[in-house]
């Protein structure tokens, strides 16, 4: 009717002259910010997706979305149990119904007597829900074989990037030299580069050992920390284990010296283990940070200020639509952390859904419950078949020349390196793009398949990578993997 | 065991020298955060709770949170339809169950349908799920008589308070005299200035009319903002209708006051519209400031850039544990607009258990579906209890000397004026309190009702407040009021 006539220019986004907010005003923080996982390529799959959707002919049928570690999305199915007593949460007359097993009811009664009104409805304490934080601390003492967790020093978060970037938060200050200069790997995930964007902070970049499988070297932290010190106050080293984007899993005495390293140089650390359980290479095994602080003794124990991240996205759960997560704070002043509560009160809590499955994540079914053998048998399906996965990526990629990739030790992606001829290096510059976005692209246009190039992670002068996730499941990751093989040949001969 | 022993200190909080992250050398802007709704009063109840029950006597055996607007937590039920579906979305094998009504598993059924993997365990589009965002503008559309909403216009959120915090980290930027103005209420939802700090934007303050039903003057408007464009850029006007803490319902004529004196001052729009259902006086009605602004003619309609907001934590859901909601933005700049999509990005989505439920209130049961009669009834009980609950407040408030109230037109609270003799005042003074922090402790201590001083929502100098929420359910309400007029006089005769 007549709106649509004279709101036409309004409603569908035309530029129009003499706008207040532009882009040559708006905050010039968030114009830095830069996210590749969702980025432009993710942007043009989606009307890749939409185009096939309106009969439009391709050389494929289906885009497939290898560009994040979502994992339902990619067909992993829920765990049973976790879903149960979120049902139960939500719909407690529920409660009456035999179809559901005795232990999914006790958690969802222990977990809406928990709650306000006993509605999963009602807003938490903004650090989330009393005991389910006192749940996650019993589950930090028996993973770390016994080390105490204080449930105070546990927060409940939306996903493990809230936390991040609330802990961010709390360390940036300073102007020119004395800015705060934050510590991440490259490659990284860009969450950091973007937050760091936002908060103002300087981003010092330390370089993972290609060569040694991506791992960590502390003299390399002390190189970008000395190059740093001279133009900002570098605070804060951040770790990812296991690694996203490069799926290494650090050692025991990797984490050590990386600790030592950061007590030394007076460094807060932040260790973000939400992988955790995403450990599949032989010979290697998860250890939190919170662990090996402690059996360092008590000069590192009392000493090392540190926040470590976990999330109910990953793992065997794959849970990332309910955005639940925690963090551990150890050694935080308790003048600062009252300054955190009141940071996290403003937001007022955490969704309470996400607090509640973050709950049966740290308090599974038991041997003695009904729901354990199936619990146990869906939770090891999920973790195996990632292993498989993990392996058979490994051992493909390697097979095509111009194409070379470390074992996925853990974590959910592989980020192999791809030499790129210099006529194709040539032609995306005359285009305007980096090197391994033209690739990307023409790998999406050309065969349906979402990456994201290794810019968008950083990785080291003149050379390419992208990061793929292994989780399609199994018959599709070979079709996948096949299509890459025969597009990086196609490639390479295009522009040789 | 050994651990116990070793690190006591250190779990315990107890404070230690050289601590890296203190109180001097962490961020500042954080620093001056204030959040009184979560503030200390509220800690003191949850100490005194924890007292009772370890048996501490109390001149009351219950602490009365009325400081926060969190419906279920005050004993109001979900409405059935909407967990019904949120059942359904967590645990699809119950699509198989004949207890759930058609409309429900449709709905469910179409969620689903538009999730990655067919799970609400998948990651969304940033911006929200598309079919959510269809019906959401749908849902504006029909509000607002048929004017056009775009879906590409709404940004699905992690409640009100992510979108607010979102679209202000836009808008700022500049240093010094350039540093950005926004313009807010007073008194206001403290999110507001909590935001304005944390983003060092500077707030411009305007008062609400106390003596005119919290009325909002245009001129009052005017001398704000000349006089803050001494010092500052102002560039942004945040209007809450109808408001948090104060109650009033904006008449059409003003709100079209305020967009024209906004277009005149090319100021950009903020409309926090969380309680649009909330309207209970006689005489008042909701009018979107987007109707509003479309009404007023194409000059208007297609200039003024605007953005306003809507919650699943309000008006007849309070759904405050799910962190839904969404908003829309008018006439925004393409460039900025996906400067703001990028933004939204970096924290993955909003919980899509909450985009779910926003869903479900954007296109309820209809006439013709099994759930209408009951989602009806429940409806209409729960807004026609808080209007009886408005009256009463207000009713039974003005009864006491030295208390004066304004009618609670909409949303969930009431500001009550109180007078305090110049001997609290003074006593206040001597133990370094506020003078209404000072009664509102008192409160509690006595009463064991939990209230927010006025000074967290600013008022003006020499005024005092409290800000209670009108949620309790009736009977407890009127012992709430009781309690507070018997603690009122109290409290007068002995500073007298
Ligand atoms: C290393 C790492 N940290 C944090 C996150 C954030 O995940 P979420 O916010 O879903 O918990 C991710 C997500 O992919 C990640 O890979
Ligand atoms: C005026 C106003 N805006 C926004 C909010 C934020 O609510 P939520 O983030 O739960 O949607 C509130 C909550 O009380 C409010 O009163």
């Amino acid at each position: 009717i007549m709106w649509r006539a004279l709101t036409h220019a309004a409603m569908n986004g035309v530029p129009q002259r003499g706008k207040l907010l532009t882009l040559d005003n708006m905050n010039p923080k968030v114009k830095r910010v830069e996210y590749a996982v969702r980025g432009p390529i993710v942007q043009r799959a989606v009307q890749i997706e939409k185009e096939l959707r309106e009969g439009v002919k391709k050389p494929f049928t289906e885009v497939i979305k290898a560009n994040i570690g979502d994992a339902h999305a990619m067909g992993q199915k829920p765990i049973t149990f976790l879903r149960q007593v979120l049902a139960l949460c939500s719909y407690p007359e529920l409660l009456k119904d035999n179809q559901f097993p005795e232990d999914a009811k006790k958690r969802a009664q222990r977990i809406l007597e928990a709650c306000g009104g006993h509605s999963i409805g009602a807003y938490s304490a903004s650090q989330g829900i009393e005991c389910i934080r006192h749940d996650v601390a019993h589950f930090i003492e028996k993973r770390d074989g016994g080390i105490p967790s204080n449930p105070d020093n546990i927060y409940l978060s939306t996903g493990a990037s809230d936390a991040i970037v609330t802990i961010l938060k709390l360390l940036v200050s300073g102007e020119g030299r004395d800015r705060t200069g934050v510590m991440i790997s490259i490659p990284q995930y860009p969450l950091y580069s973007a937050a760091l964007a936002e908060l103002d902070a300087v981003q010092i970049s330390y370089y993972l050992d290609e060569d040694k499988c991506w791992s960590l070297d502390v003299k390399e932290l002390r190189r970008a920390l000395y190059a740093a010190r001279q133009h900002c106050n570098p605070r804060v080293l951040c770790i990812i284990n296991p690694g996203n984007p490069t799926g290494q899993v650090q050692s025991r005495q990797c984490i050590e010296d990386v600790i030592r390293f950061a007590k030394e140089e007076n460094l807060f650390l932040m260790a973000d283990e939400v992988y955790q359980d995403n450990v599949y290479a032989e010979g290697c095994q998860f250890h939190s940070f919170k662990k090996v602080l402690f059996e360092m003794g008590p000069e590192y124990s009392s000493k090392v200020e540190m926040a470590s991240f976990h999330s109910t996205s990953k793992c065997y759960m794959g849970e990332c639509g309910f955005r639940g997560g925690y963090m551990e704070v150890i050694n935080m002043d308790p003048e600062v952390k009252a300054q955190l509560t009141k940071l996290v009160s403003v937001r007022l809590c955490p969704p309470v859904p996400g607090q509640a499955l973050l709950d049966l994540v740290v308090n599974p079914p038991q041997p003695d419950e009904p729901s354990y053998a199936t619990f146990m048998k869906e939770r090891t399906a999920v973790l195996a078949a990632l292993a498989e996965k993990a392996k058979l990526t490994e051992q493909i990629f390697n097979t095509v020349p111009g194409i070379t990739c470390n074992p996925v030790q853990g974590a959910m992606y592989t980020f192999p390196r791809i030499s790129l001829p210099q006529k194709a290096i040539d032609k995306a510059k005359e285009e305007g793009q980096v090197p391994d976005m033209f690739y990307c692209m023409k790998l999406l246009e050309e065969e349906g398949i979402c990456l994201v190039p290794g810019s968008g992670f950083g990785q080291r002068e003149g050379t390419f990578h992208f990061r793929m996730t292994i989780l399609p499941p199994t018959e599709k990751l070979k079709l996948v993997l096949k299509k890459i093989k025969d597009f990086h040949l196609r490639f390479t001969k295009e522009f040789s």
